[in-house]
């Protein structure tokens, strides 16, 4: 049976342009959907850049301006891979268009920006969702499955780090290419919008609502060369973060994010300790799943490491033979593959620019805390 | 050469009363030290139960009231291995009759108490340690040793957690035998003065003091049965602890204790992060030093994993050959080893009471802050 | 620059195809090659079967007959993922086209067949490699440069270990789709051919030849109902093989591989222990290399854990960013990076036929063994 | 109560006199016995050497010459801890003179010596027994009880590795004091005897009896100085080891020790595949069992990490509370405390001599395979 096609207009195509076009690319091969995503086109400032990378992956057009790409009646999908601050005025554009969206985490540089993007795409009615790629490692989408099942049971303690060394040199410069996630005006914020942002997104899906939290926050090295005027510059980002929570189900949690942690490439951690059961990940071994049952026989309690690459185990039936991993690319496939079945089935594909308007609320709180040192309630999402 | 002898008159002898005893009984037989201890005398309440420790470890007396044993002038040195509420007393006393004191961690239930027994012990200037033990994990001495050494460079990050998980169920007693952990009159606290406290003590060895911290702390069962009333009655404890910390020398950190971590008996764990070095380490594993060196050759970087066995690491030699592991009673036998030693060139053992009174302080800050809300100065050791 | 193209034509569309073919079409997304792989054909004997895998995959026709594909003039590489019964016909076949020849490993059923392949593609002086996909995980191949440059001095032990656990039901039937490997018509033998050949080629590749063998085998379940034939039929192949070898270099070796081994799926394993330092490996966390250098500082010795995903790391700069893992099905697009680049300079691709045929030898010498219980000499290449 | 006394002479204080008088003087604190050792006598051909360790353990008495410590009255338990090549005669003599006797491993240097030692103690029926203390590591124990459960079903695979790595040095001389494991005349044989035999002891009491073995053995420095005549001589001992084995049971087996495997310090490895379930232990974190069962939920399954340290797991009630590690020293506590529990009610200690003489020879095959090339049968007990 001939299948559907989708159009994409990618707008960016840095590192995330890579994750996405290879999830779009290869979804076909091996996922059975309705739908055939098409590399439409690709959108960039830089022609002879963006030229090369439609050549390199096989994209059928390129634009220059974002606006023509969201006024092109050709692509159905428009998928934002632009840095932080340019997020808003391509979504609202795009919504406005009708065009499904599409739009790398975080969701916005705040909240209040986010608040726009989610009128902006509930009242055109497109199929939205936020590339917060890891709740699709197969591992993260089995412990989903775990605590939905009630296997916890009451959920008494969350943690979650995302630790990384790469900052640490003071001759690393802020701004520009490959390093605007160093510069606020276009991050928005250092760690917290670009690791605890993930952090935090996976901790609401699996541990629900967060009420309440107190953080503190640090920039290590004061001022830096900024790419773009050529000048020593202050710092605007975080370099470290950490912050308590309590969770709406009564949990305690610590979250802990910095680009300081020397031997840590992007060791993102969670464990969720429940009264049954406890869960434990960490994304430099993801293909496995650490899991407590305290029901097990008592002498032969333990930690088990299951290897998740079997048929039975999420996403992987698609995939390879038990015992051979997939990697990180695949969490964005993943996230395709539930998109275009989410279009099938006229159903949304989480997470949702609302979902995703949560976690910024959240970041919003801990920045505010980290400022004013106390204890800061998170707004609802109403 | 005929060693001198040392008579100890031990008070208490639950489990700490073990893991001493068996400390002074073996230290001889591994380290060469001028002086001998002497299991001279044990003293408990009941007389049937004292009398049985005495024989099984070869005490040659017993007491049952802990005043008679100060007042004996066979006894060189007073070790206290009662409950938290009654080691100042039994200090203040100990000291006044101008003994030797070892009292076990933590130095008291409070800053205020401990002041007074810093001030007995030092108005006596009798030699005077409290049983840390886990400085003498011999990993985590080499941990202080490469940190002194300055191998890490600037300290940007401390973490560190005790997870528990045996007080999960609601129907374990509070109070009494084994069981005054549970009861805030007799510890003080819960899990911030018995597993924090050793992550303090080991933190600010390692790391310096904390300049200040914001905390929460959560009882999950309000009510238990009173082993001493046979009523059920509110519990003071605090069950589970986090707060965020800022050390003096500019490092952020995170600390938490829980009792109610499924999967977790006795899980230690801390890791530092420095400019160019960072060493983790864990309890469960306490033979094992995770060790990583950013100045290794770059596509060789890794954390490593020593298995701490060696004779030219620390204590090591007086044990075994590589590869086989000492476990956690070894730890009290090098604190007596090294209290021998001290004694014997008049120097003072780590933690001397003074300096486990600054640990008193910070879990008075943590406890403060978890109950205002706000960030709390540690107060000063002066 | 437009690239040449390469017009692909793979028999067989079982496993092996979907590994190949993914890594044709992803090659060129990730790698900088002069030559561009095209999906051209896809031959199987089923017809309904080959259209919907080449519908999947993009491959341009189908064939139902191998040898009209070998007779297409557009074909120039012949991809072969059939079962080893097949392989030599195929390549001699292919090799007499002038076709260029990539086979899926093991090369042959046996060494009788592997020199007639090999001297037919080199007397057609065709471009040839076998899917050996293991020499280029980046962790392997890693360990490959490490011992190039000599860092682990004098060998003394290599040992390997592929183990896993599919078989052990006594109702698995043997023969037919997906179940060939149970069949020793279709084979050639069991884990020998299957999963020892993969030891044996990193191993030869990493310590070079192997001297001599003694080996045993066994087969645990001796009737299976045969799927072609429906009748219980005796099983024909080795269902655990063990042997023990000596290295040209004086060095021992241990190999062992089963079907039987609970709780591993694909649990690939190779150490080697040289004079100065020692390399550990595992498939089931393909994306680490355990290094232990015994010219580290005598105290930090230690096995490290490299997390093989750094820029100056074999293969890894085409990737994504550090810490972030790729899988099993990478090492089939380095395969054909190589392969491809191979072609532009004019330079075999490891491993040639004549490379695989050392494999063949030694799996022939280590079935012979476990038939004569004696120590067998491993035929030279000559 | 008061306990019986039972007056232990031992003859030799190296290394081992130190474990085992450490194991006879803790004994009594940890386990409740109706008899209590007493360190009696102990011998050593060297005055000074013997009086130091005498002082140092408390030994009340000391002899030179083990003839006469042998003819005393007052002993009751000859514990022999020299170097191999005296424990047969030490042995007999012991038995002919009535004593209990507990013999270092391995029981002798040959099959031939250890069968007139089970002559001796049969006939004499005098309790006796062999320190292969590592069956007494509770994670090994407590593997023996789910095997004997039947957990496992039918056993398909056993394989053991002992790997060290202090030999590595052309420097290290053989012979006297501390390296008379590397004189053959001394020891027997090398890695075989040493490290081997313990693999043995253990496979044999998990396993069953084996049939017959193939085996290598390497020396690799072939010539050293000698420590006692001072020349440089042959290396009579093997540096290496391997072998396969075939079990009663079916089951199929690889052995392989050396002295050359850079990074390992005493890295005994067991693991045992059975049709239901596996288990794997190794000696570097001793106290921790891995345990896979098949009878997972499908999904959830995986290798568990058992921290054998809770009351419920063997001896571990004796110590300290669940997560707190023993080591390797209580592993002959364990051998003492079972000793005297077998002598209270009559009963063997296992190993016995007549049990550790099948290791002996099984180790008596393998060195003469290792000398033949061939496949040869293991003697049977009878």
């Amino acid at each position: 049976m001939a299948k559907k096609k989708l159009n994409v207009g990618m707008i960016g195509y840095g590192f995330m342009g890579r994750t996405h076009s290879n999830a779009f690319r290869k979804v076909g091969n091996f996922f059975d959907l309705d739908y055939q995503p098409v590399l439409k086109a690709i959108c960039g400032r830089t022609e002879t850049g963006v030229k090369a990378f439609a050549d390199k992956w096989g994209y059928e057009s390129v634009e220059t301006d974002w606006r023509k790409m969201i006024d092109r009646k050709d692509i159905d999908i428009i998928d934002i891979c632009t840095p932080n601050d340019s997020h808003m005025e391509i979504a609202i554009a795009a919504a406005q268009a009708g065009k499904m969206i599409m739009c790398e985490k975080p969701l916005a540089r705040t909240g209040a920006e986010g608040e726009k993007m989610v009128a902006a795409v509930e009242g055109a009615r497109v199929a939205n969702s936020v590339w917060y790629n890891y709740r699709r490692v197969p591992a993260v989408t089995m412990a989903k499955q775990l605590i939905d099942e009630g296997r916890l049971g009451k959920i008494f303690h969350y943690r979650a780090k995302f630790l990384q060394d790469w900052t640490i040199s003071a001759d690393l410069p802020q701004g520009g290419t490959g390093l605007w996630r160093l510069d606020a005006a276009a991050a928005g914020s250092g760690v917290t919008g670009d690791l605890l942002a993930h952090c935090i997104d996976t901790a609401i899906w699996l541990n629900g609502s967060v009420d309440s939290v107190t953080a503190m926050t640090e920039t290590f090295i004061k001022e830096r060369k900024h790419n773009l005027t050529g000048k020593v510059e202050k710092v605007g980002i975080d370099d470290a973060c950490a912050f308590l929570a309590r969770f709406d189900n009564g949990s305690l949690a610590t979250f802990e994010s910095t680009r300081y942690a020397r031997g840590h490439k992007a060791l993102y951690t969670l464990e969720i300790n429940g009264e049954h059961a406890s869960i434990a990940w960490d994304l430099h071994d993801l293909h496995r799943l650490q899991w407590f049952d305290h029901r097990d026989e008592s002498k032969l309690r333990g930690w088990k490491s299951i290897h998740v690459t079997d048929g039975d185990q999420p996403y992987m039936k698609n995939w390879w033979v038990p015992g051979l991993q997939i990697g990180y690319e695949h969490t964005f496939v993943h996230q395709v593959a539930d998109f275009l079945e989410g279009v099938a089935n006229n159903k949304p594909t989480t997470p949702s620019f609302r979902e995703a308007l949560e976690t910024q609320y959240i970041c919003d709180a801990v920045l505010d805390s980290a400022k004013t040192g106390k204890w800061t309630e998170v707004k609802s999402l109403g």
